[in-house]
Formats: C-alpha cells, structure tokens, sequence
C-alpha cells in the first residue's frame, strides 16, 4: 500500500513547513488523485485525468506530426520473452509482478505485466521487418506499465502507472541517434511550451541508462523545493535487442543486418512535475495551455439585491456565449457559498483566471479578473471580454515559464571543485554543474560529496573544453548537472 | 494462444467458401492486427489501431456531451474486493488472470487483473459518496481488461482487450434506468452514425444478463453471415453492488440509502463487428466517418512519359493542397508497384474513395473518382474536387448504412412458432423475431429448436401486445429476437 498522508482537510501544509506534505495535501485535496486498497496502486479522479488527458492530446499530436503512429501490444509477456536480453532482464526483474494462475489454473509458464515493452515488440518484429524498405519503423503506445515499488508517492513512483512507450528500428546508428535527439525535443517542447516548465537536455552517465540501453538522454527540472526531477528520456538502444531477438533486414548493399533501434517515455509523473514546479501554499498552479479549467467565472449573487443579480447572471450568460468554446470555462454558480470559499476552491485547483462578476463593478460595465499565479488583478470592460480572454491565458503561459526559468537560474550554480559543490548544498539544494570526466569512480566520489546528490545528465548545453574535472582534476569534455533528485 | 489461422499470402478466401476464414485472412492481411507469443493476446496494428483512435474520439465525445468525465482506477484488484458481490464474483472467477507474486515475493493475497472494475469502482466510492448533492457520479475509463478465454478470435474475443467501461451513481432507481437508456442510445448513436450499422436495441434475458446487474439491455447488429453481434451492453445494477460495498448516502429527506448503479461497456469488439458488417471479398469497407484514410490518390505516372507525369504530379499536389486537413487523404507515390497493385492495396484496407489521376483524363482537366462500397466510378472536373470531397464521403456514408439496413431488412423474419423458427432457419442463418413470454423453460425450448440459436434481445422497438408465445402458446408481452451469435 501506498504510505496514506491523508490530506488534512482544513489546511494545506505550507511548503516552507513540509513541501512533501504540501505536495500531498495538494494532489488530494485539489483531487487529482487518491489512495487505492491495492498496494502501490492509486486512482486518478477526473480533474487529475482530464489534465493528463490534455498532456496527452499535446505530445501525441507531437508525434503524429514527427511520423509516429499508435498501436497496441499485449499487456502480458511470457516470462522466456522478457529473458532474452541479459541486461535489461537483470534490470528490471526484481521490479516485475507476475501472473501465474489463469482460466482456474496454474500457468505453464508464468507471464510478466509489462514493465515496459522492448521484449514483445522485438518478438513480433522479427516477423514484420526484412528489407530496408520496411524502415524505418516509427511506433508509440499509451499504456499502463507495472514495477513493484517499495516506497510509493502519489503520481511520482507507483507500482501501477499510465505512460506512453515510443519504439522506433532504423538502417543505420546514426538515423536512430537523430531520433533519439528528436524525441528528446518532443518532451523539451512539451515541458517548455505547455507545461511552462524549463528542463535541461543532457545524457545520462552509464551508471544512470536504461537497462539494455547503449545510451540514454534525459530532460531534467527543478522543482520549487530545489530538487530534481527527470521529465522524459530517450533511448538508443543500438542492436542489442535486436540482436537478441534475431530481428535482421537486408540493407541497400543486399547485405543481412540488425537494426538499430530507440524507445523513449514518458508517464503520468509529468503531473507530478507539474505541481511541484508552479504550486503555492494555496495550492495547485495550473499553466493554462493544459489547465482543465483555464477561466472560471464567479458570480457575485446578493438575496436581498434581486435587480442586481439578475444583471450579474446576464453579464455572466454573455460571457459564456460570446466565450462559446474558444477557452475551457467554467462557472461556479453553486447556491450556499460563500464567495471567498468558491476563490479559495478554485486556487486550489489552480485555474489560471478569475473573473468575478458583481453588481458593483457592472454598473461601471466592468469585472474584475485575478490571476492565479501571482494575484494580479486588474479590472476590465464587459465589452470585449471574451475576445480577451485567449490572449490573457497566453501571457500568463509565458509569464509562468519565465518565472519559472529565473528560479531555475537563481538556483542555478557553477561548480569547479568539490569543495564548491559541498558549499554548493550548505543551505538549500541547487543544481550544480561542473566539469567532469564521466570516469564511474569520479561519479561515486561527487554522489559521497552531498547527502543524496546524483549526477542528473551530461549537459548538451555546455562542455567544459578540457577544464578540470571537480573530482579528480584531470581535463575533463563534460559538464554534469548534479543534484537531488525524485 | 489464440488459434492461428494464418493468411495466405496470395488471396482472401471468399466469403462464400469459408466466412470465418476470410475475416481473419481480410483482419491479417489489410494489417489491422496479428497474433502474439502471448496465449489469447493480440497486437493491433497502426491501421487498426487508428481506427479505434477515431471510433473512441466519436464515443467519448458522446459521453462528455451527455455529462460523463473519465478517470484511472488501477489494474489490479484484491481478490477480497473482488468476492464482496456473490453473483458477480461467481461470474467471473473462472475467468480471471491472477497476480501471484511481485517484487520478487509471492503475495500475501492474490490480486486479480480486472476483468471489468465494479469492484474497485465500489470500494473507492464509500469514501466519495455522503450525500444527495454527491449525486449523480457520472465517471468513465479506457483501459484493457482481462478474461482468460478458452477460444479466442482476433477482435472478437481475446484474452486482454480494451474497452471503455462507464459506471453511475444515481439517487432513484428511475435516474439510474434513464441512463441506462441514454447511454444504450451512444452506442446506437455510434453504430448507426458512424459505423453504418443498424441495431435492434432490446433487453437481454435473465440467462443473459450481467453477473450481478437487475437487468441489462443491447445492441445487436448482423454480421454478414446473418448470425448476430452484441454491440454494446448497459447494465442497471440496482442497489446490489452499493449494498455488498456498503455506498451509503443521506438522501433530500435526510434519510440513509444505498445509491442506484448502472455500468456500461462497448469493446475493441466493436472493430471485428464493423469488418463483418461491411466488408467484401476484396477485403475490408470502411465507413468514412471512422476510415484511418479516407480518399487515397493513386497518380499514373509513366517513365516514357515525362510531360504527362510532371502534370498528373502537379495535379495530384493541387488537390492535396486545396484539401489541407478537411479529409484524410493519403497519396500512394510508391515506386515500382503497378497502379492495379495500388487499387487492390486499397480496396483491401476499405479506404471509401479512391482518386486516379492519369494524363489522358487530365487533359479534359479531369479525374477518375471509385467508390470502394460498389465500384461506382465517376469522372469528375478537377477544378473544385478538393471541396467536393466532404459531400461524397457523406454520400458514402448514408449509402452504407442504407445497404447495411436492407441487408438486415431482407434477412429477418417474423415467426409465430417453434416450427416457423425451425423453417426460417432451414436455409440459412437469419434474425427471427417473435412472440416470447420470457420465461427461462422456453427460452431453452427456442434454443433448442435450432442449433446454436440464441434469444439476443426482447426486442424494445416491438411489443407482442398478447399473441401467443411461439414456446408455449401462452399469452406473450415481449417479441423475442433470436439469431446465432458471435
């Protein structure tokens, strides 16, 4: 079971107290998501799904655009399958949940839930790829995947989550490398340009890559405690699967050949990433490209002032007609609230506008509309409103990015020695870059340097051109991001 | 494993000659799917897959119309949940895949992979339901299931499959029966819409219904072979459910009650129904509405002819141009493959249009426009075909359904009596509709009057209004559909 925080239902922790409790009164009280009775397992409640969803219709439009298409590959895999390449088997075999009884009976051979997909999808590739006329091959599928966790936390590790697994076979290493880089970039727009969420792009050292994977690259963000979180990665898994599954295609020389190949993924964590990089005490910050609700609308209804509330359900009525679907709206119209407790409601949930509609402010033909992510307020014509709207929430989008990439930068620091690095962490968690020499032994000293630090990538956005190395001073061509991490 | 019929590669066996072995040779060689290594599971292939893309865009646009919201309940579910309700669990036992070990441990108590999530749904909603305002709950999810089946059939019945699965909480019994209806009226919607199938929505009886469900209703449609298809089932579960998981809500009298429960469900099934409700000895026919491609342009391209390419090739990039994303239209350019090739290419996958631009048409400024349903062909001025495009589709589309609906019409028969049935039947397999008293000793009498014969439905478009059971002669208020089934 998943270690149950329940939400204290009066209060959001404030981050500055407890910023995993934060998080966790948030995800529930916002209700994103709940605790299961199954072990590890959560539910996602559908202002929690319907978020995903929009994530989802975003990158998946993103990889139709880039050649993609979608299909659908067994949820089962017999467990001779998944044993066919030696690393990935020892990697993910201890993570793995296993059907054994079916039909009444017990199985001959035992079937594993998917951890992820390479094993079945190179099993039945072997059947559908022979010439290099078929390739390359460009598939993705949006799934649910199973890795027995032993500490859980609501959308960040769970033993059941929802993501989506691209896999992709090429002629030569360095189409697929090229892939690798553009999927990478899928997952950076997305982070960038929808969930206003600013990420460095760099490759993951060998001891951090997938199990199988010749290398693996990575999108890592900052979230508001300081923290790491990685926010996509890409595979190039070069021919060792293929190899392993006997996948092979006559090249344009008429030569026998394996394919090259990549996957990369990306899961519901996202949303964890999401809250963590925006929210406030208040709650949830949502960015309005992917918020649910992006504008919703109160309003201000007196008993003992009939005339004007019928001029504020007018106003309100125009809003949502001239509104007609150009933005996600919603009005809160529900009877015995107080209006205070609907802006609180609302906070939580992190929808980007409000807009309060009174009597007050229409006699002057003029409502007021506030702004989730920092409370700017400002009064505006009735007239015209709507048509607004869309430009409003895109300015808000940028505004959100950029606060976002200055706190990135703000805690930003580079690094030359180790004793720097340890300076670094005296007082709150940063990234820290520095050269390094990618050697494993200088990897382990740098992680012994901090409590719970990690090398997060390689950058791609910087090299080090030979200066030393923090660890061991020897000139070094990489510069490694390193931090905390989820 | 699901018993592999492979295709030959050379032919679709006719209908005529083996109707099951042209579906599968139609489902494997127009690559919607294929089978796996992996017992009673398939893979769905892009075209597949992009046809249940669409058919799940139109239904869940439906039910976010009618007020439903989607959510994610886990895979997994505690064998104690599962048993809570007696008739349900006894349903479905035999059938379920379990989860005996994880992370390396055998488990403390099996968990089932779900075979549908009434279970989990119900334990999760004793702690969200408390009062009348909590009501109605309107939820839905889209997620693969399992049921360990003993024959399995591509489509139509493997051992994981996907499916949505809808699930209401209502106050009364009544709202709970309207929903049941509004939801059977989607999937009627979806069918006769955009699959170009006619239905005949009606009751299932007792033998029929859903393990732990009051009653439940369908839509049935005709495969070409004139046996039946259930096309989507809605169940009213009355309190049977929230009484075993003990969902309990203060109602307006502030009176504690069990809420009404109704569930839903329609499967990628829904594919294999639409293959054989449409589709030729050529292969597959696919309703415009839903087609992965819509309009495929084959341009005749002779090499001793330059000239006369280098106009079909502007032409053909005219009418790609001027259709810019009003219809899915793809342009078969592969070198090397005759232009009888690309046609049977084509027809194979169903695509509803097919455009040949060839140079002698072209110098009359004109194309080659065939119909895949009957072979029509016109020959139509390129200048405005791009925006005549739509309106063809749509003609397409109702002169689908209009055949499918006289297919129906002509193969369905009233009957009076046992003999009558037996008679009907003689020939060959039809949709005999008649009187039934709806008591379980005839139903068995009308099953065994013909072999393999099903009572599908008690037909909701017709009443008896008295005339005498064709079992037993007593009076009768139901008209009983009857049929083979799928």
């Amino acid at each position: 079971m998943i270690e149950q925080k329940r939400a204290d239902p009066k209060r959001i922790t404030p981050q500055s107290e407890d910023f995993d409790r934060w998080y966790v009164d948030t995800v529930l009280r916002a209700e994103l998501a709940d605790y299961t009775p199954v072990r590890g397992c959560m539910v996602i409640r559908p202002y929690g799904f319907a978020l995903w969803e929009n994530i989802q219709r975003a990158l998946d439009d993103m990889f139709k655009r880039t050649g993609h298409e979608n299909m659908y590959f067994p949820l089962l895999i017999p467990e001779s399958y998944l044993a066919k390449e030696a690393q990935h088997v020892e990697g993910f075999a201890p993570e793995v949940a296993w059907v054994t009884r079916g039909g009444g009976k017990e199985l001959e051979e035992p079937l594993a839930i998917r951890p992820t997909s390479e094993t079945i999808i190179c099993s039945l590739y072997t059947d559908w790829i022979h010439s290099w006329r078929d390739l390359p091959v460009k598939i993705n599928q949006w799934v649910n995947v199973c890795r027995w966790e032993k500490r859980t936390r609501l959308f960040m590790r769970t033993t059941e989550f929802l993501w989506q697994e691209g896999h992709t076979f090429h002629e030569t290493y360095d189409e697929a490398a090229d892939e690798v880089e553009t999927m990478l970039g899928t997952y950076r727009e997305l982070h960038e340009d929808w969930l206003a969420m600013p990420v460095i792009p760099g490759r993951k050292t060998d001891s951090e890559k997938f199990a199988g994977a010749d290398y693996t690259v990575s999108i890592e963000a900052m979230m508001k405690d300081g923290w790491a979180l990685q926010a996509g990665t890409s595979h190039h898994l070069g021919q060792n699967f293929t190899r392993a599954y006997g996948i092979q295609f006559t090249d344009r020389g008429n030569e026998l050949q394996h394919p090259y190949q990549t996957s990369w993924g990306l899961s519901t964590r996202v949303i964890g990433g999401l809250i963590m990089s925006h929210g406030d005490d208040a709650g949830l910050i949502m960015p309005p490209k992917v918020a649910p609700v992006q504008v919703v609308v109160v309003p201000i209804v007196r008993s003992n002032d009939a005339e004007g509330s019928a001029l504020v359900e007018e106003a309100v009525a125009r809003i949502e007609r001239e509104v007609a679907g150009s933005v996600r709206l919603r009005v809160d119209r529900r009877e015995g609230i107080r209006p205070g407790e609907k802006y609180a409601h609302w906070e939580l949930r992190g929808v980007p506008l409000r807009i309060v509609v009174g009597a007050k402010d229409l006699a002057e033909e003029r409502v007021t509309v506030v702004r989730r992510m920092d409370g700017l307020d400002q009064m505006l014509p009735l007239d015209g409103l709507a048509a607004r709207l869309p430009q409003l929430l895109a300015e808000t989008q940028a505004a959100m990015f950029a606060r976002a990439r200055n706190e990135l930068e703000e805690r930003s620091v580079h690094v030359t020695s180790l004793a720097e690095l340890v300076a670094a962490f005296a007082e709150r968690p940063v990234f820290a870059s520095g050269p390094f020499c990618n050697r494993p032994e200088c990897e382990v000293r740098i992680k012994e340097a901090v409590h719970a630090l990690t090398v997060r990538n390689l950058r791609a956005d910087r090299t080090a051109d030979g200066a030393p190395c923090i660890a061991c001073g020897d000139p070094a061509d990489h510069v490694a991001l390193t931090a905390r991490a989820y």
